[in-house]
Parts: structure tokens; C-alpha cells; sequence
């Protein structure tokens, strides 16, 4: 296979050797399931607790406070519409900024009688916090602020804006699948200034597909989204995942080990990057707000973000358009519209997200395959006209 | 680690050799999300095409009727609580003999409202026609029956029942997770008999856990459990397992190679378990109904069931107690109690399943080992007498 350099890292990433080391056991040697009773069920089950410390320690929780799903969007589902199922229908704010996977059951629930505010940001795309004072006051049920952006990569000051909630009682969660594993995040720190529950996802972090974490505050009440045989504790039934589970475990103590170095060496590539966009005459977006090191989003004029992805592919570099996470879509990104950027503007819209094992050089040579690239657009360009 | 014979195969199942080869490259090599617009997002997404491709031809439906899921659990659940979600509350009726992965949906659909019908079995654990004529005449909205059981391994007429539902216009799903790869199951065939739904799963069939299906007759209309990014045309979001779905494909593809003589094998050795069983005491469930090939679940009198799996798990075998899916539960299971087996004769219940690589060396080692065991039990019984 054509193999490009691989720079979509906030898409998804690549296993870590040592992850698919700990998970190979237990596709076929160990095949236990974790509920059964013999030997094969007993290993089972000591290697998700073990994977579900591990995780614990990584995020900041205590074990019991882990509650494992398939996936991010599986883990903020069951947050929002498991909570909204212990009450009746109220007010729930989300940010105009979210990821989909809390964005759709937030919309979902608007057509079940719920109230929705989609929370306003400004122009670098942080939640401003005057839509964000005035929605406190109608007394919303349960909010949802993501901790980082997937496509700008801007980071919220989620432990503020949940220290302002407290005093309405409502239920605070955060999407966490873009920031964990790049910046610290404690969910100790953050429950005790008020967020009762954070997703987080093993592919975003070099684990495999298929695991993930609501971190959950045992106070809140949940109503399970998929029931059955009764698995942790209740709120997410199906034969555990052992093998994704114990990656998952792994991966997480990989991503926390010395985080500030490596932020800070992408922190160094990105800048890099972003100096040398610059130079080609981009517009980067959300450059003056806090951002996680790894992503750099920007745009050219008069660039189409698909035709730039599809050459750039074909030069040798692996890169998103737009918001990779979500399906064919030709609408312009609602992050950027909600930044109040320029709907053409957005549609040009790149994203570049660095990851652990992205070098230098490959920085260079993505600068330097995009200039070449932009100039025979341009040239197309100019031909055409 | 202390290796006993695996003889847990409706637990779960290793995976095999072929089907972990096919999924190694999809964790590091090519970490693609099939959503991405680039070589590794394309790769991916052509994996994911071909795996549909082969779980539809292996189950007699069309890829577009495959909608994947993290697991069986969730695709029930996607069905009963998907569907009741586009009605106001009806009749819902389930069999008294279903996975938790059902039953437990049902029972929550009757927490809002719904009225839940559990239809009687007879003492071999098949629906009784007559509750369910009786319960046909309430005009049903939504019906599921197993078409094999976990525990007894009983084949229901699913093809049949649902005809005569046809009538009623209700919804007929069927849990195939057990059927599927133990007995030729085809939906194309049964959607003409009026079933529009089957979950099958991928951990049972010698695939990795953290992938299954909802095959769903498009005429269905369901709302998502988990909606975001629009995957799976909109019923399922989150970012698609890639692995694991093309270990389900592979998988399935094996599982029902040469079905008819695979299961003729199982069938002579499970029939020689039995006659085993039988001639040390057992009281062997639902034998005269039609079964799984590969099922056996018996009981003797006066000797717990988890006891029993206890001391043969040490002298080398791996079977499993009443319902090994669910979580601990002390209650006998509730599938011999639907078939009005004395509540101490179920306590005693046991259950083994064979698999591909069951030998009939293992079953006669099996039949020694639980002939010493009963010999020590009935022994300690005497001195505690
Ligand atoms: C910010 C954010 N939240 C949630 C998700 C969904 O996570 P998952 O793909 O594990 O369902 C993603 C990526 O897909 C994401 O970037
Ligand atoms: C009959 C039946 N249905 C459903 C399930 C649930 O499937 P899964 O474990 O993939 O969630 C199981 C086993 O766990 C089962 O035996």
C-alpha cells in the first residue's frame, strides 16, 4: 500500500506497539469471558480491573467512578440521554462547538420537549462567557462543554465555567476525547470544581477502536442506554471487550507518561508548521486562544479544503478537511460558522493534527508539498480564468 | 497459565487464527477512520465495505440491511428501544425465555408505559402457541423471540411465529446470536416469513468482541441509540471499529463454511456427552426439543450447579452454570424457571457447549472428570450426613 506520512492524528491514531502487545493474549490463548465462573472467566476479569486501574490513575478517578463503552460518542450518549432520563424534560446547554456525538442527543433531546441553548462562542471559537452567564440563569438541568475542540484544537477553562454552575444543581459534563492524552486532565481536580462526568476514548490515544470511558461522578444518575445482563454496574450491558479494554488500559498509562515533554515537542513542531503557513498565506484559526500542541486548523482563500486533502494526499501526507469525525458532509464546518468565520473562507478550512511519533522532517516536507501544491493550483487557477 | 479444555463456547469464543490475521494490519499499519478523505481513511473504508459484504452473505441479507454494532447487546437493544421510540406505548411481547439483552429492554419499555407480554414456554422451553395466539389477538407493536437459547440451546419456529404475526403489523425481531454459526440462519428467508430484524454477534462465532449486527429489513424505522457523526446511515454513530469489523467479516465467513458438517460433528459428540450425562444421573433440559448442536445443559439433584463448575474448572474443564452472561446473580435462571423446573433442581444447572476444536477425546475426559467429581461430592454429602 501507498503509505503517506500520517498527519490526521486527531482522527484517529495508529496502536501502540506495546498496546497490540497487551492485547494479543487475549483474542485467542485467553478467550474468557469476564462473567464466567472458571478459570478463562477469572483472568478475564483481572485484566479489566487491572485496565480499568489503569485507567483510573491516568484520568485522575477512582476505579469505581470508570464506566467502559465502545466508544466517545457512546460514552457522551449515555451521558446526556441517560441523565435527561431522570428528569423531566428542562434546559440543556451545550456549546456551539461540540463534537456531534453531543451535539445530536442534545438536538435529540429538543424534539423530546427539551429546551436546548447552544452556548455562543467568539471569534477564536472559546465560550463566551456573557451567552454563557445568561444561560445559567434559566436554570438548565444538565450542560455538556467540551474540554478540547477536535478541529481547532481550542481548550476550554472547563473547571471555571462548572465552578460557575454549581449553584444550579445542574449536571456538568465534558467531552475529554480530544484533550486527554495531550494536555493533564485530572477528574479529580475537575469534579471538585464541579464536572460530574468527562468522556474519553482509547483511539484517540494509541489504544485500539472499540473502548472508551465515561468518567462519572457516583452522585449523578444514569439511565442505562443499553440494557441487559447488567455489566458495570448497570449502566452498560454486553460482554466486556477484554482485549480493546486491556489496550485501552495500556494505552492511557502510555499517553500520561512525562505529557508535558511531549506536548511540549509538539508544541515546537506545531509552531513550525504554523510559522511556516503563515509564510504561504494562511489564515489559521484560533491561534490567539489556548489550543492543545498538537493541531494547527487553517485555510487558504480561494482553496477548496477537499481539492487541498485530495493533492496532498497524493503528494504523500494524510490530512483532514473539515471535521474528520463525522460523515460526508459538504457543509461548511459549524465550528468555524460558529467562530463567525466567512462561510467561503470555511469551506477551505485544513486540519493538521501531529501525533508521538511525527518528526521534523515530516513537518518540512508537509511545508514543503503544500507549496508546491498551492502553486499549481494557482496556476490552474489562473489558466481557468 | 493453568490451561483446562474450554467447553464454554456460548460464553464466548477464542478467535481464529485466520480471522486475528485479518485484523492485525488495522491497528497500526493502517490506523485509517473510514470517514477520513485520505489513503488510510479510504483503506478503511473499503475493509469495512467488504466485511458488510460478507456478514450479509453469510446471513442471506443484503449490506445495505447490516447495521454494525459494538455488540449483541446493543444491537437489541438499538431494535427494541430504537423501535419504541417511533410508537406511542403499545404492546410489547418478548418470550419468558430471552437474553437479559432483550428481556431487560422490554421490562424498561414497561417502566414507560408499555405493556409487556412475557409468552410462556413449555417444559422444553418452546413458546406455547396458544399464549401466543392469545397474546397475537392484543394487536402487538413489537415482538422478539430468540431463535436459539444461551442456556438450553432450544431452536424456536422463529420463521413461523412471525408469520402468523404478519397479521398484526407488528415488528418481529429474533436474537440469533446464539443461532448464527451453530445452524444455517438466513434472512432473506425469514424477513419473507415476516421477521425484520436479527442481531447476530461476533464474539460467539469465533470473531473478536467488540463487533456485531443488527440486521434490519429497511421498511424498519428506528431511532439511534447512539447518534452523532451519522454512521451506519444514521443509526449508529462513533467512529467505526475497524478491526474488529473485519474480524466479524472473516469470521463470518468461516462460521459458515460447511455449517451442515461442522454441526453434524458437534451433534455426535454432544450426543455422546449425553449419554454419558444420562447414565451417571443427570437430568438433561429440553432434550426433546430441537437444539444447537453443540448445547448440552443438565442438572443432578442435590448438587449446586456453581459448585459443580467450581471443582471441574480445578480438575481441568471450563463449563459454566446457569446463564453465564449475565452478571453474578445468585437466582436460579430464569429460563428453567419459565420452564417450571423445581427451583432446587435449577440451582444444580450446568452447562456445556462445545466448539470447532472440541475433541471427542475432551468430552470423554470431560465425562471422567465429572464422574470423580460427583463420586468426591456425593462422598462429602455422606460425611456431612
Ligand atoms: C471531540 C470528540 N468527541 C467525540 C468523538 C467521538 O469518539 P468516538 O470516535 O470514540 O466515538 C470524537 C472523534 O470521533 C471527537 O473528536
Ligand atoms: C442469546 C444471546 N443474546 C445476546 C447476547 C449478548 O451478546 P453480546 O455479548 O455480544 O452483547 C448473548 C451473549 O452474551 C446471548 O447468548
Amino acid at each position: 500500500m501507498f503509505a503517506p506520512v500520517y498527519l490526521d492524528h486527531n482522527a484517529t491514531t495508529p496502536v501502540h506497539p506495546r498496546v497490540l502487545d497487551a492485547m494479543l493474549p487475549w483474542f485467542s490463548e485467553r478467550p474468557g469471558n469476564a462473567s464466567s465462573r472458571h478459570e478463562y472467566g477469572r483472568a478475564a476479569r483481572k485484566a479489566l480491573d487491572e485496565a480499568r486501574q489503569r485507567v483510573a490513575t491516568a484520568a485522575g478517578a477512582h476505579p469505581t467512578e470508570v464506566v467502559f463503552t465502545s466508544g466517545g460518542s457512546e460514552a457522551s450518549n449515555l451521558f446526556i440521554k441517560g441523565a435527561a432520563a431522570c428528569f423531566k424534560p428542562g434546559l440543556i446547554a451545550v456549546s456551539s462547538v461540540e463534537h456531534p456525538s453531543v451535539r445530536e442527543p442534545a438536538l435529540a433531546l429538543g424534539r423530546q420537549g427539551w429546551k436546548v441553548h447552544q452556548i455562543a462562542v467568539d471569534a477564536e471559537g472559546r465560550v463566551r462567557r456573557d451567552d454563557y452567564a445568561q444561560m445559567l440563569r434559566d436554570q438548565p438541568l444538565l450542560i455538556s462543554v467540551m474540554l478540547a475542540n477536535n478541529e481547532t484544537g481550542v481548550v476550554q477553562d472547563v473547571a471555571d465555567l462548572a465552578a460557575q454552575a454549581m449553584m444550579t444543581h445542574a449536571w456538568f459534563h465534558s467531552d475529554a476525547v480530544q484533550a486527554f492524552g495531550k494536555m493533564p486532565v485530572n477528574f479529580r481536580d475537575l469534579n471538585e470544581h464541579g464536572v460530574h462526568a468527562l468522556t474519553i476514548s482509547s483511539h484517540k490515544i494509541r489504544g485500539p477502536k472499540g473502548a472508551a470511558a465515561l468518567i462519572l461522578d457516583k452522585h449523578v444518575e444514569l439511565r442505562p442506554l443499553i440494557s441487559g445482563g447488567g455489566h458495570e454496574r448497570g449502566l452498560r450491558s454486553g460482554t466486556e471487550n477484554v482485549p480493546a479494554i486491556v489496550g485501552f488500559g495500556m494505552a492511557c498509562e502510555i499517553a500520561v507518561q512525562d505529557i508535558e515533554l511531549k506536548a511540549a515537542r509538539l508544541r515546537a513542531l506545531r509552531d513550525e508548521l504554523e510559522a511556516g503557513l503563515f509564510a504561504q498565506g494562511a489564515t489559521i484559526f484560533s491561534q490567539a486562544a489556548e489550543r492543545l500542541p498538537n493541531t494547527t486548523y487553517f485555510a487558504f482563500s480561494d482553496i477548496d479544503g477537499d481539492t487541498l486533502v485530495g493533492k496532498l494526499d497524493r503528494a504523500g501526507f494524510a490530512i483532514a478537511s473539515g471535521a474528520a469525525c463525522s460523515s460526508a458532509n459538504p457543509e461548511p464546518s459549524h465550528v468555524l460558522l460558529a467562530m463567525q468565520v466567512a462561510p467561503e473562507l470555511a469551506r477551505g478550512a485544513v486540519r493538521v493534527s501531529l501525533g508521538a511519533d511525527t518528526t521534523a522532517a515530516q513537518v518540512r516536507g508537509f511545508l514543503a508539498a503544500l507549496q508546491h501544491t498551492l502553486f499549481q493550483l494557482k496556476r490552474l487557477t489562473a489558466v481557468a480564468v
